[in-house]
């Protein structure tokens, strides 16, 4: 009962050769990464080392390099923006801890755990006017009004959030323009800012940026699925957290709608009234994969990462198309 | 013994005729502002509502308009570099009574203290992210330029200033460099904005950018001394927090300096110590009379004011000048 069917199951997917084609490019954005985050105020870089020294894949500026070559960058001007993207992705990182009061983040204690919620705060600020620096030298001014906008409309996503995270009666519309402006619109703003600096018609700037902000759906509707461990046979991350807070993602929305009789009582004492034991997130998992919650969470990602991918299709087929339509099978794919 | 020297009592000052010059310029800011400030989501021009509502002389979009004026401006671009210039200030307040967990702000509860933290960091960044779209709308990548760097200059200065706030050893030129980066670098960027928005020469730019500097370093200065209640004439404001806080402003760090034998144990007690009881306060206002440290402050304040309005000397006189020189007095003589 648990999983997808075979039909729904995306198959198996890899970066690896996106990451090939763009590893000079991303080695081109992490020196400038580490360059613009140098501040004489000591707090200010070994604040921003903890989150940006271990980042990981670093998906959005990935994808604003991938997004310029693939519209044609013959130059590297498209590097500060994935550098300034990434400035903004981290500041909001730092922000969000602070307002969620977070213990981990990739992995690591909280930066607002070692050196407060004041500097966190303060750094963030720091990093957010340090991308708009790195903006101004990139000199596009279509690509500064792409990412400032990105950055006023997450904070609106994240106040909305803020209003309606425990709200169990969210609609999986106001779910889905939740997550399009936290999470998606900076997607849609990193590949649309790329293909901006690399001269791409018109049309090819709203393909991308489409692209992205598919993408950035599909994205966070795996990361939700994620939390209550994905499918059967993925169950590697499993942190729980979203439960535990009774957090409003789709995978509780669409289980507590699909509840019958019995599991009705179970919602309404772990999530409504908060009342948990340790044992009851293994019983919430396999109601989601009973009721299909999980299932319908990662369909609706893989749509979405189809859609993603429809969106290049009037680019050139192969190279950086292909490693961007592997980007897309990867976020609905992987495991953690 | 307290108080201002008749040589060093600044004349009375006023800024009725700026005011007055600037009236129809302001309204549209006003308007500007009220019109960025909204969003669909309800929390956020609540907030600002709260902040942006009763913001006093609006000093730094004030600033900006005169500058863009005095430099020539024929068209209103300055009004939305004016808005943004706003915004950023309002944004950094939001953030500071954060940090601070300060409980007044304008004469008001702080926003924190209503809406929650969250919300005021949250809003803080829709309205830093605002002031970018504006300044995009507005179409100077100069002045864009400007107002990046002075917000990442801010934040530095906040940063500086959080690790430093009661560090009573902290010499005269590292407290003016905090209160330059955190609050005259802002004023700095408001008046060389308007003025790069109106097409003036670079000297004149570089010129009303030294007017701001000097301007914000004097304005910063007259409140640290407000805070211990000015002069002897004016007792106004007398919140006295920074005494009740031991932070380290200049008033404090001269006052420390110059003590006595007698007067170190008292010092040591209430600031080193934080054993202060409620008559402490006007002994401690008796004692910068007395050591002349209120009277330095103000004085070096008064020099400042001297020295913005020498770097207007190549502009016109009267006119928009004139009344540019009555604010850098009005910064020195007010007594709130």
């Amino acid at each position: 009962m648990s999983g997808l069917s075979a039909a729904t199951r995306p198959k198996p997917a890899s970066i690896a050769v996106l990451l090939d084609l763009a590893r000079a490019d991303m080695a081109g954005v992490d020196a400038l990464i580490r360059d613009k985050m140098q501040s004489p105020v000591s707090v200010i870089p070994a604040l921003a080392e903890h989150l940006i020294a271990d980042a990981g894949k670093r998906l959005r500026p990935l994808l604003t390099v991938a997004a310029a070559r693939l519209a044609g960058a013959r130059d590297d001007k498209a590097l500060m923006l994935a550098a300034a993207v990434e400035f903004i992705h981290t500041a909001t990182l730092l922000h969000d801890d602070v307002v969620d009061s977070s213990e981990l983040r990739r992995g690591k204690v909280a930066a607002h755990l070692i050196w407060g919620a004041p500097s966190s705060v303060l750094v963030g600020d720091f990093l957010f006017a340090r991308a708009f620096e790195l903006m101004v030298d990139a000199g596009s001014m279509a690509a500064l009004e792409i990412l400032a906008r990105a950055s006023r409309v997450i904070a609106e996503g994240e106040v909305l959030q803020l209003t309606r995270a425990h709200d169990l009666g969210l609609t999986q519309e106001m779910y889905l323009q939740i997550i399009g402006a936290k999470t998606a619109e900076l997607f849609a703003a990193s590949a649309e800012a790329g293909a901006v600096a690399a001269g791409a018609s018109a049309e090819r700037c709203t393909a991308l940026r489409r692209f992205g902000q598919e993408l950035g759906i599909a994205f966070q509707l795996v990361d939700d699925a994620l939390d209550y461990g994905g499918s059967s046979e993925a169950m590697g991350k499993n942190t729980g957290d979203d439960f535990r807070e009774g957090k409003a993602t789709l995978p509780l929305l669409l289980a507590m709608a699909r509840a019958g009789e019995g599991e009705r009582d179970f919602w309404t004492r772990t999530v409504d009234l908060h009342d948990q034991t340790p044992a009851d997130f293994d019983r919430a998992r396999e109601l989601m994969a009973r009721t299909g919650a999980l299932e319908a969470t990662l369909q609706l990602a893989a749509d979405y990462a189809e859609s993603a991918k429809a969106a290049l299709a009037d680019f050139p087929a192969g190279g950086w198309r292909a490693a961007l339509e592997d980007l897309a099978d990867f976020a609905v794919a992987r495991r953690a």
